[in-house]
């Protein structure tokens, strides 16, 4: 049994709750929050204690599952957590993961732990899907797009206009641009060509809608690259219609081979996800489970999914995966 | 530089050389052949070899590529030259590749190398799929669809038809079960209900055309569990519009998640190939690399496409992958 805590118990967290309850070699030992624990029950039943109290926990968890959010969160909470445990995070800001790779690595070897950083579907399976696309066919290129899902990002800069209640922001994918990466001719593509956004906005009763409207087209990085379209509904609908935060996307790779470059090839990934963190949650189960395996063989410091072997994230057995997966 | 040798040029080992000019960590040393190496140039121009005298480049070969046939050749090739080279095959009986792997592992492990069997796309990427989203995914299943490709097997199975010149079988994956997969639904699909068989076949002048399409629909394992169609077609139809040996297919897994297994997900992997033989060529030139680095860390005996972690395909530096693909 790999014993398995969570720390920080939102969306994230449940999902990953979730997620071991399918796994019969995982066992939930806790729940760590920084609220109070005795205001919170887990859907589990698993016990819920204060992260205050985690450093008493020592010894007692195989893997600590860290579900905080990457802006201000894991920057701190995983190279502190990694001193003392083996751990995973879901670490999404690309531009900081080789900042943050280093300080985890440095933490984690001053421990005699593992981490893993970085893990969940982009970063993570996506990721391995680009490294073994392009190691496979040099001669190529790999376009990534996500959606239909939900931005949380988008969806919390549409909150934060003047009259706003509350908003939901889909990125969906433009078929046309799909299309022409698998015909295999690498278009350029630019950011408009690729991705639409799809607004779904509850106002404040009098609020000025062209402006707002007009507010979120023209906001720069978020919007103004993107054809985006804004829908008003009433608090009623979006209780009722976006509730749920689906995701998903695509990795297509193209590439040539032949002693004259004569032969196209598509790789194609893609993922459709009705609950984005219950999925990510999944992940981050089947890679505490391999990064158990991994400590166990006395390997320290900071990975990434690159490092992980395949069979290390499967609960059965090398004959076993041979026999029915091979 | 990893230093290369193919051991068999035929359709693969073409394709392994073609792919091999693409990776400039790559040198290919050598091509053995069982013909007279005497009649035989290279495309790429590497000299080419008398099989008979492999032993004598032993430890001039970082990795041995063996490009022969599953039926005869690979069981008793790979353990033979697993004795003294690390080797590479592409294994694709699925039901003899637990006692394979045995006698490869036992090989190797004496000869103190590293061989890794049945690499490719399946035996291979496929089955990496297979086991990523079964083990993040564990509540559903994977559904796994050929084609549109064509089948050297049941090409030959029909050759051999008395009458019959020339034939060219396309496997051939049908929407409707895609579609039904790829719903979530998991349905129970009959061999006639995923893939359907179409064959072009030239025949002899004056041949009885109904009986060998009577002889193709009803052969049994090849044809009698499809829907087959069978096109009779010139011998210069057949090199105009058949000489080409495409492939691919699709892993399609989905699974459920959530306290209520409320949420559906599906994970897809498809493959679009104009070139089987160079494709998987790609596939076991990457593999290649990753082999050399294994055995370069002191690992031997016998692996598979589960043990090879994505970092070690990939010709990229640890920073580098982290930074660009992660």
């Amino acid at each position: 049994m790999t014993k398995l805590a969570i720390y920080g118990y939102g969306n994230l967290g449940k999902g990953v709750e979730s997620a071991s309850l399918q796994s019969p070699d995982m066992e939930l030992v806790g729940i760590f929050t920084r609220r109070d624990p005795t205001e919170i029950k887990s859907i589990s039943g698993a016990p819920v204690y204060s992260a205050s109290d985690i450093s008493s926990f020592k010894g007692k968890i195989d893997v600590l599952i860290i579900c905080g959010g990457s802006a201000t969160d894991l920057p701190g909470m995983t190279p502190t957590l990694a001193k003392d445990f083996n751990v995973i995070d879901s670490f999404d800001t690309h531009a900081n993961i080789p900042q943050h790779f280093a300080t985890v690595d440095a933490a984690a070897k001053s421990g005699g732990t593992l981490a893993l950083i970085s893990s969940g579907w982009d970063p993570g399976l996506f990721s391995v899907n680009r490294l073994y696309a392009s190691s496979i066919l040099p001669e190529g290129g790999y376009y990534t797009f996500w959606g239909r899902g939900v931005s949380q990002g988008h969806s919390d800069a549409i909150r934060r206009i003047d009259g706003v209640v509350d908003a939901r922001q889909y990125t969906i994918p433009i078929d046309a641009a799909l299309d022409a990466v698998r015909s295999g001719s690498m278009p350029n593509l630019t950011t408009r060509q690729k991705h639409l956004r799809e607004c779904f906005v509850v106002a404040k009763e009098g609020a000025d809608l062209a402006s707002i409207e007009e507010q979120i087209k023209t906001m720069p990085n978020y919007f103004a690259d993107y054809d985006t379209t804004v829908h008003f509904i009433t608090a009623e609908e979006m209780k009722r219609d976006h509730s749920e935060l689906p995701h998903g996307g695509f990795v297509i790779h193209t590439g040539k081979t032949g002693f004259n470059k004569e032969h196209n090839h598509v790789i194609e990934y893609n993922l459709k996800l009705d609950s984005n963190p219950e999925f990510t949650g999944s992940v981050l189960v089947a890679y505490a489970r391999a990064i158990n395996k991994m400590a166990e063989r006395g390997q320290t410091g900071c990975v990434t999914v690159f490092d992980v072997a395949p069979a290390d994230l499967s609960p059965l057995g090398r004959e076993e995966i041979i026999k029915t997966l091979l």
